[in-house]
């Protein structure tokens, strides 16, 4: 559990800091981005709203506060658009990455348009028909989790089959946060393999269709996390319920990826890619 | 809905490739960063796992092809490791966006190791403790959607309180995915405004509640898309909620914001920021 009010402590790794004239998501956006390529752990100050020189100086300060703390210099992800203060923030003794500086300013040249935030307006993106997507989307993936709901699966962008927590419900949510899908997902069980056919109600829908696998020793890790030495959870009904399932995918003609090793955007990006999606990013 | 399967069309706008050695999850994370920053609609196409020379040459003809049908060079957002695969994509006629070369290689000199993409080690994020808890958060903010359980609200980081379709769900969701924190959200609903009383179970927890506000115009409009000309949705009785809600949530010194205008992110940056979280990044 994350520790709101403990003050960072000196073992916690290098500082980094995310400065911003707002809200502070894309500098910390673009910061992940970058940091993920390091498998180190982080000591992660967010500065937001930084937004006139007094409070650029604050920054400065306070930056070059952790650089005596630490004894090494913090890195500096910002998105300062005011060349004011983005200069202010400069002074500041870190190693400094500006992303407005190294790519929004020559693509603003290369487009021929200025970035929302160097004119100033107040991006309102509640207002866009992309971004009511995304929540619709999020919203359809919640009701369509799990098999709750066979209703209006002709709506779907994508269903997730597939064994109890192979990984469908994140994937899900991942896909409908991040791009917009709607996404329903519906469990592979044992009353299936009984039966040994696929799902009926999801016939009609087999273009859309994917599956997660897993392997069954990574299956029972993460069941017996929940439910510890049940039937369910234990090795060889594991292997089972993914033998079927591969089985019943393979009968069906679905199409299906393993999800052992794969993180959720892993797995988002390989689906994707298997769709195909030329769709606008935004 | 997205489509698929229709190729671009020419009125799509600037393509934009995500060029990759690997899933592309990190090179459209940081080139959605990027274009975010301009209120334009632009042309995806990933390019993933590009992973030795004949796929590198295959991409630049693909940039190549795109400049030809559009009449404008494409932006190349990358994150190709291999020295020999970068100076290959170069050689396409776009406006090249690199991210190792620009940041990624300068920060492996400044942290003295060097980027796990580039010690070519296969990232397995799902062994991670940090992976792990993410999952387990994403399950718990499920679990809690919508007071759906007061069980071991104890184990809560935050619990959102507001009334029906006030932002609670997708924030909690986006909470837990992108930070690791469970959120359990609770519905602040009619029976508790005629009673008068903020839901008893909740009131052990008020230092980790936040409340969510919205305007009424804004409420309705959201319910009319659920539920057009019911009692619910209508502006009078999202007043009398919103009113009602509010007040309730100041007596009981409940901190709160408004949704209004606020996309998940920064109603996440926002909250987050409150909270004064000083957890590590990864």
């Amino acid at each position: 559990m994350p520790n709101f009010n403990t003050p960072p402590t000196l073992n916690a790794g290098r500082s980094v800091f995310f400065v911003s004239d707002g809200t502070g998501v894309t500098a910390e956006t673009f910061g992940h981005a970058v940091l993920t390529q390091f498998d180190m752990r982080f000591k992660q100050i967010r500065l937001p709203f930084v937004d006139n020189e007094e409070k650029a100086h604050a920054a400065v300060q306070q930056i070059n506060a952790a650089f005596k703390a630490d004894g090494q210099r913090p890195i500096v992800f910002s998105t300062l658009v005011t060349p004011k203060l983005s200069a202010i923030l400069h002074q500041a003794q870190g190693m400094h990455m500006d992303l407005f500086q190294t790519f929004v300013e020559p693509l603003e040249q290369e487009l021929g348009v200025q970035s929302t935030h160097t004119i100033g307006r107040s991006h309102n993106i509640t207002d866009s028909q992309e971004y009511n997507d995304r929540i619709e989307a999020i919203n359809f993936s919640l009701a369509h989790d799990d098999g709750q709901s066979k209703r209006n699966l002709e709506a779907a962008d994508l269903i997730l089959v597939g064994v109890s927590r192979s990984g469908k419900t994140p994937t899900s949510l991942y896909l409908a946060m991040q791009y917009g899908l709607k996404v329903a997902n519906y469990p592979l069980i044992p009353e299936d393999f009984e039966r040994g056919k696929f799902p009926s109600p999801l016939l009609a829908y087999k273009q859309k269709i994917f599956g997660l696998t897993i392997s069954p020793e990574r299956l029972a890790q993460i069941r017996n996390e929940r439910l510890r030495g049940s039937k369910y959870a234990s090795l060889e009904n594991c292997r089972y319920e993914v033998n079927e399932a591969e089985r019943m995918m393979q009968a069906a003609g679905i199409r299906w990826l393993s999800s052992t090793v794969k993180s959720i955007e892993e797995i988002a990006a390989m689906i994707l890619q298997e769709l195909k999606s030329d769709k606008p990013v935004f």
